[in-house]
């Protein structure tokens, strides 16, 4: 059977460059459908494809909907197991990896502080700086000298990561601190994820980010 | 080489209890140590165990800690998956379970409008309950007419959210309003689970929550 494979996205999306890593990674071609506008006026495909949470990202495989980006890359790796295995196969590795990706989306903390540096002022936006680098100190800490978070390979915990570099400059810009000097070794990974051609692929995205008017 | 399982826990605790069910599905013997002080005197052990987010349960196997309740149901349908299967083998299949099993502690909604029902008064106490009821009732729609949010068989959406159903009678107390009139579709499906081995030896669980003064 000829496999169908949609993305429906909307470009800045940090969640959906996770997808779109992943399905690069294993090699699978997929159709992308652009979102508009996902805030006031969504499509009615997003609608009868995520009538949930009514959210972009959505893998749409073979007609079928898939939702939430953490569950599309597990999707993914399982279901084009033979290509660069995302997750590790030992169960206690795998919970780490889920462990890590969970502490990274944990009640969107990270997404939340990093939009709160232009959203936050005076205390409010140093306590949400504090807590931002907080995290990404924790994340560094677990890192360690591994060249990625799962070892010697990119994988999950990478794919779930990187998108947020992509925010970075933003975030160094309105919260006025420096990423580089707090957690050097965080961007080093960072840098060495864009090496590869699966996130290398999204420089258009990360590119248009950078240029966003916030 | 011997299996040494530990659970560390608190016994009214929603998340602990998805752990204790699926160990017992399992049929795998473990030791279980309580936490007495959750709050203000945490344990060196819960500390040494969970350093990044020091909760309850923690899943302690031959050493190595395996934190967050729903990434230990995996692991332990992953270690030990000769018995009870939790999770489909398809990947579709999983993934919608694992969609399921994210909307019940999205931003830990059902948790928090839960409490929400004796922490709310007036107004908020009012649009509490209908989000409560809301999320009860989504929840109901996806579980259908089938036995199981599975289909035929107990497996990892149950386990994820039976817990919440030992906390009804304080919810409809608190809320002022009946569960049993709003989704009596997801009550008979409780009432199925408790049918269960695994579920009913949590009873004396379930009987303390029932007692407990909130």
């Amino acid at each position: 059977m000829a496999e169908e494979v949609i993305l429906l996205n909307f470009w800045p999306s940090i969640f959906g460059m996770r997808t779109m890593i992943a399905l690069e990674e294993k090699g699978v071609k997929y159709e992308y459908i652009s979102e508009e506008d996902v805030i006031k006026n969504k499509s009615s495909l997003l609608l009868q494809m995520n009538p949930v949470h009514k959210k972009i990202p959505v893998l749409i495989h073979n007609g079928k909907a898939i939702c939430e980006s953490m569950i599309q890359v597990q999707y993914i790796d399982e279901v084009w197991s033979e290509k660069s295995p995302l997750l590790p196969s030992d169960p206690y590795q795998r919970a780490q990896a889920l462990f890590w990706a969970d502490f990274i989306d944990k009640k969107d903390q990270l997404c939340v502080c990093g939009r709160g540096t232009w959203r936050a002022k005076g205390e409010e936006l140093e306590a949400n700086n504090k807590e931002f680098i907080d995290i990404l100190k924790i994340l560094e800490s677990e890192l360690g000298d591994k060249p990625y978070f799962g070892g010697h390979k990119f994988g999950f915990v990478d794919i779930v990561l990187i998108g947020f570099y992509s925010w970075f400059p933003e975030y160094q810009k309105f919260g006025n601190f420096s990423i580089e000097l707090e957690c050097s070794k965080l961007i080093a990974w960072a840098e060495r994820c864009l090496e590869r051609e699966s996130v290398t692929s999204l420089s258009q995205a990360l590119k248009r980010v950078e240029n966003r008017v916030c």
